[in-house]
């Protein structure tokens, strides 16, 4: 069996902890199967190096301040600090961060060998993973297997450097935050893996978040697209990159802790006989807030000109609702990240729909939402009706519903939030195997 | 002009120092020079990271301890852990170590953006610095120039990672302690910069320690050769290798203060003229340890016996002296690093000579050796006789004497060591320009 095992930041926190992994590492290979592994940073060492950069950037924003703000060149030479999201920057900043990665993966490697293993550590350019996009956030679109394959032949375990790939012109990229997720399912499709472990700091995927839900149970298995709305509801287990690419390829993903042994959660293809299971779990979102224009003229085009501004300035907009005409008017309500909220009244402000008479601004942050996710939900009818009753029946108003093919949400006062996860969770029988 | 600046762990080693050498290399830039910035990495970060694997190995140790000292695998499957020459484990070294001058080269790059300049810094893979020999001591053999002029021609300052190169496996190397000299001069003679400056926390090569001999006097020029001299008797501005890829490729380097614009020393080929200097400087090594075969057989091949031995064990034997025979036996006496002296006794204790009788093996590390360095004793003679009237009239009994073309190294007892370093310099005038 050729198997990756993906291992986070927590995991190689420590050096006693590389040391663990190495042991596991080691035990797998020893019990006959072919090891590629694939690392995060220590925890933290990313945000130190960010914070290095940012530092930097202070100084110069500080020395800059202190020669006045003159906006062209002073005496000196100095021009207004560079903004962050220069593409030179987003360049050295990729080329420091994946240092961080380095780092781990060598030191895992030493670990095994210390153990009597033969392992090598694989870093960007060893590693021919080719991306495109941006410098922080750029997109595998191939990697070279044959080098891992050859050092597997020699019963060599591979340790991957995660996070990072090289761009065309050989330059260092970095897959976002979570890329090594991503990494570890791309590598685990490009060499063929039989599967994809992701070792972390949880048993696995719950059918909702335990320190919320204490009935929350782990799940065996779910689907792919169901961990796909999941991820993307903040369900931080597994990066929703890694998802795609898993179910694009279709590379089984087996999610599990790092620090036991025990079965996980397996991300599978769907399956006929899933359907008999309704909903896989539920979850709460409280990063989100609300925004609603009220009495906008119901005009072709009005309401698209909102969303395109929004669009270009690439704050991402989830839920919209827009009510039936009345007299020539419209109300439209919408969420957006809350901390794209002043960006996005900001957007809504330069439009000429807000000076059209009567309309009105709305935004409201102190919201949650919670989504109920399941693939059963293409062939049941029914499953928006039963998540009303049950929160109708706990007094629970909802302000906004959307509805997909596997996934209804709610939002609901912030207040309210908790109180409706549990409720849904039980209502939908989550909590019982 | 093409210049290549090489700042050394402290002249980066703080976020505001990094910014000072920004500054530098821009001004320079900016005053009509095109600029290649070769760094090292952050004080003191290196070391971090060679003490993150050794206390990786010290967990491995340990643990392997505890699992008792069987020398098999016991049922978790421990072995002995590895000796750290073993080449597997100096890769790991190298990929780790490599990360510390990528972290400085981005950094220093950013902060030449943050001033407004055009900044790119290139790594390992980007730089084409191809290398042979072991992982963490490699040698250059070859660099390509062709990324590095096109950035220059589009007004970029290209920032260099020092230290590190790959090689012909697109391995990570690294060159040794001082690496980036040897980075910033083979680079220089790589794209025929015409010049590199090599920016330190010293304004110069001196004509002997300014600690030991307040009069010591920074020069202004000094040959290949004598920095050759000076640099492997423990003047530590400037790594050897860098001193012997100048001479060899024709590089002039320019030794200077990072943190002023005052003229260094510049090191320079001979030339006619210099002979009228009769010596450069005096230096003072207080880390070689004496040994002392007496009684020795004077049979052919029993001398080359001892120094085939040390040499198999990578011993580097530095003076050597052999008296007269006398009734067919022999004195020699020779000089080793103080802290290979007992590798060296060990070694010694081992061959069939020292079974022979009367031979006695003598010891001794309070010693000093202090060499007077100059091209001019090519064709000026009497050096070593007035270094020995110099030492005599200070009541400083010689051990032992060695010659070469360009200096005289005189063996002292080492607590007289500092006295005649001091006589020798102000002997040979060098405290007065």
């Amino acid at each position: 069996m050729l198997v990756v095992q993906k291992f986070g930041g927590t995991s190689v926190g420590t050096l006693e902890r590389i040391r663990t992994v190495a042991e596991r590492v080691l035990a797998r290979q020893r019990s006959g199967d072919r090891v590629v592994v694939v690392v995060s940073a220590m925890a933290g060492e990313t945000n130190r190096l960010i914070e290095l950069a940012n530092a930097l950037h202070a100084i110069a924003h500080a020395q800059h301040a202190a020669h006045n703000g003159d906006p062209g060149p002073d005496s000196k030479g100095w021009v207004a600090p560079l903004k962050r999201d220069d593409a030179g920057f987003e360049r050295e900043l990729s080329q420091l961060m994946s240092t961080g990665e380095k780092v781990s993966a060598a030191l895992v490697s030493m670990a095994i060998q210390d153990l009597g293993g033969a392992s090598v550590s694989l870093v960007g350019h060893q590693l021919g993973v080719t991306t495109q996009g941006s410098y922080t956030n750029a997109r595998i679109v191939s990697i070279d297997a044959e080098r891992i394959h050859a050092l597997l032949d020699a019963g060599t375990i591979v340790v991957c450097a995660g996070f990072q790939g090289l761009d065309e012109a050989g330059d260092v990229t970095t897959l976002g935050r979570g890329g090594s997720d991503t990494s570890a399912v791309a590598l685990a499709a490009a060499i063929v893996a039989d599967e994809c472990e992701i070792l972390t700091d949880v048993d696995g995927v719950y059918t909702s978040d335990p320190r919320v839900v204490p009935s929350a149970r782990k799940l065996d298995r779910i689907t792919h697209e169901e961990m796909l709305e999941l991820a993307s509801l903040g369900s931080k287990v597994l990066q929703i990159r890694a998802v795609e690419f898993a179910m694009k390829f279709n590379v089984p993903v087996h999610v599990r802790h790092s620090q036991h042994l025990r079965e996980g959660t397996r991300i599978v293809p769907e399956t006929p006989n899933m359907e008999a299971v309704l909903v896989a779990g539920v979850a709460l979102d409280r990063d989100e807030a609300k925004v609603t224009l009220t009495n906008c003229p119901d005009v072709p085009g009005t309401i698209a000109s909102l969303f395109t501004v929004l669009g270009e300035r690439g704050i991402i907009v989830d839920m919209i609702i827009q009510n039936a005409s009345r007299d020539g008017k419209t109300d439209v309500t919408f969420t957006v990240p809350q901390d794209e909220l002043q960006r996005t009244t900001e957007a809504i402000g330069e439009l000429e729909l807000v000076c059209a008479p009567g309309v009105t601004l709305l935004t409201d942050a102190q919201i949650a939402k919670i989504s109920i996710v399941g693939v059963g939900m293409r062939t049941h009818a029914g499953v928006a009706a039963k998540a009303f009753s049950v929160l109708a029946h706990e007094g629970v108003n909802i302000q906004m519903v959307s509805t997909s093919e596997i996934k209804v949400s709610v939002v609901v006062e912030e207040k309210y939030g908790e109180l409706a996860l549990r409720a849904l969770h039980d209502g939908f029988g989550l909590g019982t195997p």
